[in-house]
């Protein structure tokens, strides 16, 4: 797989390109004026090898200005991460939006809580694998991989969080979170209590509930907009 | 029904106390010091008048002191309202999460779109009819009926929209919403193109995404957590 | 929202016209000479401020000549409710399904029974919420906030039946009748053991199962022909 | 199998016991004072060649003293058919509930309608399928063998009706019967539409509404009750 | 019936036509040169009497020239069972795909087991009744009526195998088939552990697994190409 | 990661120990007498980093001398591919399943049709995505990364078919997998028909659904029976 593997990299490349002021990213991505509409993306040859070379999302949205807070976060991206992800880039066509995003984003899945990061990133990946999300699959299945340093724990949890050999905490947590994006009304004090008794606390059972409910937020804005994850994913942490 | 309703508006009266220094408008709801544990609620006797007298969420969380800005917002609810949203005060364990939640509900409920704030709100009643949630429907069914000023509306809409008389545009939106909650996985290219053909532009399809999202994600915390939406919403604009 | 209420008070008003000899409640309301076919309904605009205006049903069937025991019926319908609820007006162009409705309702409903009136409204709005039928959820949602003084309950039940606070008989009564509902054919001996064990003899679960059946029949019947309940019934009882 | 038909016609004998003065017929099945609790009937083994030697329902209900009419209807039903169906056993607890249900399956099954009696017995086999009604599918199952002279259409009919020849009039009734079955919410004009297009008047749609909406009752008290069928059904019309 | 029954006593002769050398089995079923596309069949008058004249297959394929073992196969099937199933008709229009499919069969369903002839039997019933496969459900439908000698536990496995009383190692047997059939990646370690709980060893469980996915694929194969049954099995141990 | 790729490499080896004499591939797997009972294997800590070190299926069997033709087989997949699969260790307790789910395999997937390999892949992925089964999407997932030089196909198929960028000669043939594997009984002369207008002749459709069937079958045997694949698949063509 050579030719792919290298063509690959250059669109992850390309997705990295700096925010720089005439912001390239986004136009490249999204189209910008060279690229006013999306269009139907041509059918990629099944059989060829080629990159997910599509655009960013399946809407055409003019990219805004970041702002200097959201500069810098992309900056701070490209220099931890390499590159800046494709949904922040997907909200920022708007900077109250990417702001609003980010700042949820950051305190459910960075801030404090008695969920390891690891833990919020497991219930990340189920939750997308109820709603077969392809974007967030590909996203936070490569952050299992890489907290884990088990990269089989990230495929199960992709294909069924079932066959994964999870310790009771874990196999609580992710049921819960299974049932909550499957049936949200049929979770009960019943549900609640077995999170007790494997040791969560109240403020855990928030937090896990939190986290489901972004990720449901995030499959549905992530399907309805067709968005891509950036290919450089697909590699990490193997 | 005279009983009912003046047990119920007591109720509503205790739902607005004013976020004072001590707060007690946190602590009477979660219980604060004197209740530290929501304790599983002795069940009504489902044949007895009674307001919706259980705590706020069914998670024993301790309030934290409201950051001036949440203050404020929260004085500005009770003046404009009459009283704070009790999904406000489920949040306020934590002035983080408290202030990404407004700012992400007040972008996108309130926020410039090609969207109607009845339009959003009707997305936000059909997402929760499909969940069943009974906080959002009660919040958001009352505010369906205030802004259209058909109270009808509002019950179809919570119990079946197919039932409302909707023109083109409204039924295309909400077939979206709904089938963008039931099975994100299948919404795809055509989907899009159907919103465009009854005139939204990309960026209303963004935002019809974005607030059925959000609502799938407040719906699951809702239910997660088994918060009770204020008792007044019930009576507003019947 | 005062106008909206002046006019859906009007709206049921003339719902509650007289069987007098030339029937104006049926001429009005399916049409009769005058109105020869129901045709599509104009939408509403959403943001108008309308009653359910719209025929009874979406069926053109022209009315039958009441029988003197039906136009006694009707008549006492008037003198108790107030109105002529439109399931009797829909099923009025043929005597003969008015009476038997008629009949087997009344036994199910006002019969002796083991159950109490109020319970028989739970389990009716219980099973018309999970098939999302607007006529009953409408109908019964009212009988239930009456008979129970407890307007909170028929919003719960209506919504989802899961948050209302029940004892253990009724808790196991509404999941009965909801299963019966989703998967009749998964009901066994252990389901009605644990009628059994929380008190209820045989002819109980007989009058559960044969009302649920019932609403699992009504339901359908309203939303093949796109029933419309009378407006009254969203203001009573609140 | 000689074995085995014979002990099945000596069950089948047995449900056709006159109902003479001590009406053995209800005694006998229902177990009457000598059996008074259907007590768990003790399993079948599988392999023996068995009747459906088991009570009538699941339930213990003292039978009552037949009606005048009811005694004529019963003797009518064994003289027709050779036997007394035993939905009627079920019912002949309660006089009152036995004559509302024959008065609404006699007008609706056998009574005037732009529907020939097969059709609606092949509407009552369909609904059942869907709800795999054991009951419902071996008596009209068979009533369809009888009334079509066609015993593969019963089969088809029973395992997925899908498979069977239909001309577009009986596809299209059965496509909203089935469709009004499973989600009753989601049927509208543009179904009744469809009806109409095949020639179906309003009053047929009203007809094929009726019967479905009546079996999605019958099956639901008959799988709540274990309502257990003749076994004679099972051989007739092959 | 008389005539029904003659009827399709002679279609069931025809489909039991030797395999000579010009082979008129194949010929005569899937049209052969005569009848080169089985163009969609005319579709059946529901009232008439008439057998399930259809192809053998909804798709137009040569037939292959039998191997000798096929021959000799299909020879066997003519004197034991005075036909040849369908299903092998169906796949031989290619000997290498028929003798894979009659040797995986013929293991599964007649080789060594700790399960009995009629449990497999069973087993292939349960599932294809939950995928509603008309062919399988017809022709194993008529197989445990024949092994079992119990006309009537075909029946309960074909409409709702809930109904059939099964002792407790064939109810347990028969949840694990449905559950894998309806669910397959719910299906864990302590579904396992219930069927070595009612005496199955791991052998019995990997054989109860291998027919139930075995007939989820016949019952896919079947469906995707309209397979029929000879309808002699309809007459079968009744 | 490179101790977890080491050790994942290391299980990687084990899995392709040779057949000899005494069988380690089948002992080391199953437990042979040294491990006679699989046990609940330990949960491994999620946060390790370890190797999908359980054995190949939660069952106790034990192994069969391989036949001459399968020990030769085992041979040529190991200097072909490196490993024996270990679908053939887990049926590798009986020589005569083994034989015959080789024949079919073989057959199947990589006999002659009008379908490419790679086509019959990405059949078996969707199929297996439906059903979410981890040994099918694993081994396929793989083998259409090889087959078409385009990981990201790869990784389409296993999370969500809808989000490829297909031709429509592969959107309609995965389509009608997906329906088949879905809802089989719904599969119709449309379904067929939409096959034969992107350009299927009858034989493709018949390929088509044998593949589906074939991987409905696996995808139940695997879940069933807990089966791992090598962990190698993990890493190839990415």
């Amino acid at each position: 797989m050579p030719k792919a593997n290298k063509s690959a990299k250059a669109a992850g490349k390309a997705a990295i390109a700096k925010p720089s002021e005439d912001q390239p990213v986004l136009r490249a991505i999204k189209g910008g004026k060279a690229a006013p509409k999306p269009a139907k993306p041509t059918p990629l040859k099944a059989t060829s090898a080629a990159a997910d070379d599509v655009p960013v999302i399946g809407l055409n949205l003019e990219p805004a200005k970041l702002s200097p807070a959201m500069a810098a976060y992309f900056k701070k991206c490209e220099d931890k991460l390499g590159f800046v992800p494709n949904v922040l880039i997907a909200y920022a066509f708007d900077m109250g939006k990417l702001e609003t995003f980010v700042a949820m984003y950051n305190d459910l899945m960075l801030g404090e809580s008695g969920l390891s990061k690891l833990e919020r990133e497991m219930i990340a990946v189920v939750v997308s694998s109820q709603n077969r999300c392809y974007y967030c699959l590909t996203a936070h299945g490569a952050a299992v991989r890489q907290y884990s340093g088990n990269p089989l724990l990230g495929e199960h949890l992709v294909m069924n969080y079932r066959v994964a050999r999870l310790n009771k905490r874990h196999r609580a947590m992710l049921d819960f979170a299974a049932k909550l994006t499957a049936s949200p009304w049929s979770v009960e004090e019943s549900d609640r209590e077995r999170l007790r008794r494997v040791g969560f606390t109240d403020r855990d059972t928030w937090d896990i509930s939190a986290v489901a409910g972004f990720f449901n937020m995030s499959n549905r804005v992530a399907s309805a907009t067709d968005m891509r994850p950036n290919p450089i994913y697909h590699r990490q942490a193997r």
